[in-house]
């Protein structure tokens, strides 16, 4: 079966948690319903999503739902990476079974300083184990967090030995001349490179990348999708600039807790913001400052009150 | 029930895998065994058992079956820390029901720079979950691995909060000041601080600490026990010069697959030298370089042979 690429703008979809910690998985639904609606994917469980906080099975869980209640496979990409290939497989298999257009994974993050050949192995033995023609892998290179980067030999060693599973990567680096240097190196053999945020988000496409996966998407899909297919319109340039003062605005805060600070709020939900620990939510004084910055840019969130008013019913 | 609290000398065992990855349940229980003969008490699922390479459900998996095998578990602290507080909680509450000495608890390491009051509510809560006035944690400072520290304000929060279930930690700083301060701040309050290795054990020990926990104890029990037991009679500092010399030679290569040549060369077993991806084994130059310089040192490891022998039958 052929299926089409995952391209464009991506979320990665913040996690919904009740106040007892627990994944409030009508909320998760009706948010992957309202970001498709804006014309964004679904890369759920990435680092912004809380996913290493939750446990292997609730992911599958959170999936399982999504897709019972009609989310788009297609559509998603979720993160299966974990520090054991055990995991990392069974979360990938199920994923893949699925239907889901790819998978976003991990280095496994806990050894520092490991050695590209283990990190080889750790990739072609999840690969093996999945045993599934339909897998697309995205490596998922974030060094400011997992600490283990995905090198340029690696990407070439893995896209050698399994150039119909190896589909792409995300590149968290937050630089820019990086993520070209992955297109220039490996575009041309199919691999899809996906900036880590959306303020390259043209010079991405312009240069032959696939798009973006960033957090800001869970706030602000529609801008971002709308610059991407801008790209080469006359009105891009403008596009880009105002999706990046709002980009700029959240940098300034701890990202996970503020994107649920501002979809509590634009939704009207205050439910939305319990995050898990080690992560602490948003006070109101700094929510009320990052509001006020987003209002004077004239964000909204539009539909989204009503997708959330659908969700608490 | 009053259970006598875990002091000395402790290894985090080296996990066998064969040669398709799983657990060599086998030569984990001998290893095991054999280092109880030496005095050595079971800091199972420890970073250097590759702990965070294994699933949940393996790690439970091999602590049941060390204990259907006679290993005394009022001997071991296992390793149950996790990203997630489910997964923490879960294998944290079946290490205690077992009925083991404490479990050592990593924070949770994929964020970075998160909030103490992050931290302590991780805690707090796998606490709460586990619900049961056995569990006796150890915190786990390892900043060069899981670059998330646990601070003095953060024990202090623990301990006053929950005086009963903090009951020490395992400073891999390898800063003895460090180590050192944590014991002056706590160990009045009954908190147990282990060094990360062997090098300050009779610092560590005339100082108010509990003992060590330490890589090298792998291979080298008998001798770090002695010392321990010896720290304050005339050949304690002679013991002392010479665990720190083994220890030097190890700290010149990767520790884990260093461990296990060491363990496949002394044993003659050679179904010792698999590690799981992201490690890498140790090659066989390097590893007869490793031995004669160990050799050289008049090191041995007693009755290995013949307990590896057992395990292969």
């Amino acid at each position: 079966m052929a299926t089409a690429r995952i391209k464009g703008v991506l979320s990665p979809v913040v996690t919904p948690f009740k106040r007892d910690l627990s994944p409030d998985v009508g909320r998760f639904i009706a948010h992957c319903k309202w970001l498709l609606s804006q014309d964004c994917g679904l890369a759920v469980f990435g680092t912004n999503s809380e996913a290493n906080s939750m446990a292997a099975e609730e992911r599958m869980a959170l999936l399982d739902a999504a897709v019972a209640a009609g989310v788009s496979p297609a559509r998603m990409m979720p993160g299966t990476g974990a520090c054991s290939i055990v995991e990392a497989a069974k979360v990938s298999a199920h994923a893949t079974r699925l239907g889901v257009g790819g998978v976003l994974m991990l280095p496994p993050f806990y050894y520092k300083g490991v050695p590209e050949e283990g990190l080889f192995r750790f990739f072609s033995e999840v690969v093996q184990r999945v045993g599934d023609a339909r897998l697309r892998v995205y490596l998922y290179h974030i060094p400011p967090v997992a600490a283990v980067p995905i090198t340029h030999k690696l990407v070439e060693r893995l896209l050698k030995a399994y150039p119909g599973q190896i589909a792409g990567m995300k590149d968290s680096s937050d630089d820019w001349p990086h993520t070209k240097s992955m297109i220039d190196a490996f575009a041309k053999d199919g691999f899809d490179v996906f900036s880590g945020n959306e303020k390259p988000l043209i010079e991405n496409v312009k240069s032959g990348g696939a798009g973006c996966i960033s957090a800001t998407a869970n706030i602000n899909p529609g801008k971002i999708a709308e610059t991407y297919r801008s790209w080469d319109k006359p009105d891009g340039a403008k596009l880009q600039s105002w999706i990046n003062e709002v980009r700029g605005v959240m940098q300034g805060y701890v990202m996970i807790p503020a994107l649920k600070y501002v979809i509590a709020h634009y939704g009207a939900d205050a439910s939305w913001t319990p995050v898990r620990p080690p992560l602490v939510e948003t006070d109101d004084k700094t929510g009320r400052d990052m509001i006020a910055k987003l209002d004077a840019l004239g964000f909204t969130m539009p539909g989204l009150r009503q997708a959330m008013a659908v969700a608490a019913e």
